[in-house]
């Protein structure tokens, strides 16, 4: 099961919005259509946005029409979500190749098959790395879905979860629900069930005094985008379980693609924070009308991040480098 | 509006498992009945919960039953919630009355109107408190539900939020929704709507990046148990937006009745903590038989805690005074 492809003229995707009842792929055909799937989540995780960017700008090569309005379909993919630099960068990558449609689909591809490859090698890196720092029998929180729905299979940091339970090193896994859109609950649960990886599903308010009681030996998640300094921006709630590890003692895992690492961001301070409205949140029994701030991200400082794991390095500190090499 | 009050030979409470949706009052005849309530939340806040302990002692003296039924029924309610401690206090003051009626029924009648008094004190002093550290526009954040709904009249953190509100002091209030019950986003908002205060709502990951980013002076909430060492036990949440408050530089202010410190417990690690089981969790989009951990509080360390409010006196640190006087 891909979670995106290109299939005979079209973007399929798996609607996760729809998972855990159903599993629904849609077929969109125009940018239109694949934009609108991308900002109510039907498509999400930042590797796989990287790959609807690069395939939606396919799709507007495909769509014979004029120099100006595929412009125009690039800048629609572009924004459609800020926060997510992979989504503007393979839209741009694809992009400098319009307005030829073979080139640009070969380049998408090309995409799609560089992020199969990077989950592969994100997942023997990053449980090299957990087995070093916990040893066996290892007991981990995660936040978010960052399995193979949030790529186009096997996934960032649940890759790594997978590869420990192949290995025999994993003792479980808490899930964060991951409010409001609970991915976590919805989506990390169906694939660790899958995979038959022992779980238990947690309120996300519900970590850090969870590893507080000693119940979870590290956090491991993914990151929508790595800023120069080693800032992680990610989902909502990322920044509240660095807080915990920190004062638990724990290591604090990030994992994501190489093509997360911004250098052009300098920190976190510099990333715009999507917020979602208010819907998603008082939608849940809030009386009418009820305000909210709904930021979908926050922003880790680098300082609690015990190590960025990619498909290409593990390290700490900056990710421009600029403090010494690499550590593995 | 009393949340809970004795009327005509009952308990009457307003159903808070209804709110915002309808206000219902309830009609409680027996000790049963009062247990399935407290069991399911429809009467809930520490201070609320003494008084049902109380009340629901006068119950069981009014059923004319025998000395041994009425112990077990004294008993149902004093472990109606494991970690709610004025619960088994406010039945126990009573049941030491048995068997006279009138006796309990005047003795319950008396905490009830205690903890009406203790909430016009605590707002006073919490009030004083925060315009000292925070000055006047001071924005808040505030989690679970601490108003009148939580005790008889008024509440607790709530109180001192209204009170600073009724001063002209009050920029806004973030009300964290409170997974898995809801009971800021329900209650919370519906309280502070009524009262005319503005504020918005927000997942409760949320605010220890609310608070990093500079949208939040202090964070004000309630406890449902204070140790000796000054360890506070209130809704799971409230540990991570104390590790938020601490990163921010921001106070982070308890505000609890006397009646809330227990000194017999020595630290929140002497506290069991109740787990609620999985439907209230996993009954929120996860696959069936989705295991969880649903701790239904935490435990935040004393060194955290800025300042315990109480009826009586603000302090720091200890609760037992074994570190010095209260600062106020």
């Amino acid at each position: 099961m891909r979670t995106i492809d290109w299939i005979d003229g079209a973007v399929v995707i798996v609607d996760q919005t729809r998972l855990p009842g159903e599993t629904v792929y849609l077929r969109l055909e125009s940018v239109d259509e694949l934009v609108a799937a991308i900002q109510r989540l039907a498509v999400r995780g930042a590797p796989a946005l990287g790959v609807a960017g690069a395939l939606g700008v396919a799709l507007a090569a495909a769509g014979h029409e004029g120099a100006q309005e595929q412009a125009h379909a690039v800048h629609l993919l572009e924004t459609a979500r800020p926060t997510a630099v992979n989504l503007a960068r393979g839209a741009r990558r694809v992009a400098a190749l319009l307005p030829s449609f073979d080139a640009c689909l070969a380049e998408a591809l090309r995409i799609r098959d560089e992020e199969i490859a990077s989950s592969a090698e994100m997942a023997r890196r990053g449980a090299d790395l957990v087995e070093r720092l916990c040893g066996p029998g290892v007991r981990l929180l995660t936040h978010c879905n960052t399995g193979g729905l949030c790529t186009v299979v096997d996934g960032t940091a649940l890759a790594v979860v997978f590869e420990l339970h192949r290995r025999g090193k994993l003792a479980g896994v808490v899930a964060s629900e991951t409010r409001p859109l609970l991915q976590g609950a919805r989506l990390t649960t169906w694939e660790l069930a899958r995979e038959g990886v022992p779980h238990r599903l947690a309120v996300d308010s519900a970590g850090p005094f969870l590893m507080a009681r000693g119940e979870v030996d590290a956090v491991i998640l993914g990151a929508d985008r790595i800023c120069a300094n080693g800032d992680v921006v990610n989902k909502i709630g990322t920044y509240a379980h660095a807080l915990g590890a920190r004062a638990a003692g724990i290591p604090f895992i990030c994992v994501a693609p190489e093509s997360t690492v911004d250098l052009a961001t300098a920190s976190g301070a510099d990333v715009e924070i999507e917020d979602r409205g208010a819907a998603e949140v008082a939608g849940h029994g809030a009386p009418d009308g009820t305000a909210a701030v709904n930021p979908a991200f926050d922003v880790t400082p680098a300082e609690l991040v015990t190590a960025v794991v990619t498909d290409e390095r593990v390290f700490s500190g900056r990710a421009d480098g600029a403090n010494g090499p690499a550590v593995g």
